[in-house]
């Protein structure tokens, strides 16, 4: 199995690098990931400037591309230019934190898969729902297993991707598996105002965790009752039943 | 009718400007939007840098507020913070350059309109069809006149937002109004391969604007076929057909 392997994390990140070693059990992974941190850049692709690529060596001696871009644009320039051909699955993660919810949107860890999809590869996003204190092995190796009962379901279209959230929960611990859809609820969130060195204010988006009423066949709901999460996401972002109730607006 | 007017170009394009003289005849219109350009940022929002707002004075005396964000920062501070109620409309635009097809993906332009939408308020995002010597008054005009159309469709869902691109035309030439869903090929594109004045290697992203094939009830054929499109979009990514097709997923 050939896998291209990147995330919004960073190349260095140890998130991508657990992973790299439970992946390469599987076949041929090759890295391609952005030079530095991009969290909640969205599916943002580089116009305005080029990129630039260079290869690195990562703890273990493993090589990887390194590129100034975003999520999206490592899987594009490595379908593009850097790899001899097209890999079966491009997996993105382990992204730290979860990406649930409306949050998807802004998930540069979900855009590389959801690109890998427009470009008609099969993509994977995982995130881990911490933000400190990772187990890396055990979410990587929980990868692994998931890859290996996905990688030849024939109901996985590749133009669809999946959003794959785990629990930080050991293993045992862990209370299943559950195709999900995204929930759409308002996010809980506010800014603080804070006042800088010199006396200039400036403002700060804050999450509050604090969701109540979930439910269980949404992404945001099964991760918080301890279910691995799997959401199939797609691209086409068409709200097919306004064009019935706005069809009004059609003339010549 | 109160209006929030953002954009990606970044709040002195002209592009803004223009649709500001024209709003205004609709009602009260604030102005917030990036200090500097933003497109193709996707929906990123800014988590690990703080948000800067500073009062600017455009052109023709008219005062906004600059952010050091995106356009979905704008939305998210302008509801937060610098508005005393919600606005019954934010309005996005005008881009220079269309935002069809995957492009919508990348497009801040249509990130501060899903932005509103996820915030419960309704979002339109508009972008014109030409990269230069855009006509910003006719296109302009034919937003507000469109406004005036949608404003009370009670089929407008603010769940939804509306994804309107304007042909590049003389007001006489456009052929009508097509309500469209997006279309979800692939961009024909491609790396330019550069050396730099230090020789070293660069790519920059080129696309192939040569489709074949449109289909005419999608956003990028019916533009290309001269009509104002208006596609109705929304947050939820969830690929509902394979929440079907994947249920062997499902596991305790």
């Amino acid at each position: 199995m050939s896998i291209l392997l990147t995330n919004d994390d960073g190349i260095y990140a140890p998130g991508l690098a657990a992973l790299h070693r439970e992946l390469r059990r599987l076949g041929e992974v090759a890295i391609v990931a952005p030079e530095s941190e991009q969290s909640a850049v969205g599916h943002a692709i580089s116009l305005m400037t080029p990129l630039r690529v260079k290869q690195v060596v990562l703890n273990g001696g493993v090589t990887g591309w390194a590129v100034s871009g975003t999520p999206a644009d490592c899987v594009k320039i490595a379908l593009a230019e850097l790899l001899p051909e097209p890999p079966e699955l491009v997996v993105s993660g382990i992204n730290l934190g979860p990406n649930v919810g409306v949050n998807v949107l802004y998930s540069g860890t979900v855009s590389a898969a959801t690109e890998a999809a427009i470009l008609g590869v099969r993509g994977l996003a995982v995130s881990l729902n911490t933000y400190r204190e990772a187990d890396w092995h055990t979410a990587a190796s929980l990868v692994r297993e998931l890859i290996a009962r996905v990688r030849d379901l024939p109901g996985w279209s590749p133009e669809v991707s999946l959003n794959v959230n785990l629990p930080a929960l050991p293993r045992e611990r862990i209370r299943g598996v559950r195709l999900t859809r995204q929930d759409t609820g308002p996010l809980v969130e506010h800014f603080q105002r804070r006042v800088d060195p010199r006396e200039h204010v400036y403002y700060w988006l804050a999450e509050i965790n604090e969701r109540r009423g979930l439910e269980l066949d949404t992404d945001y709901g099964a991760l918080a009752a301890g279910y691995i999460s799997i959401t199939p996401i797609h691209h086409d972002l068409t709200h097919y039943p306004s064009i019935e109730s706005l069809k009004g607006l059609n003339c010549q």
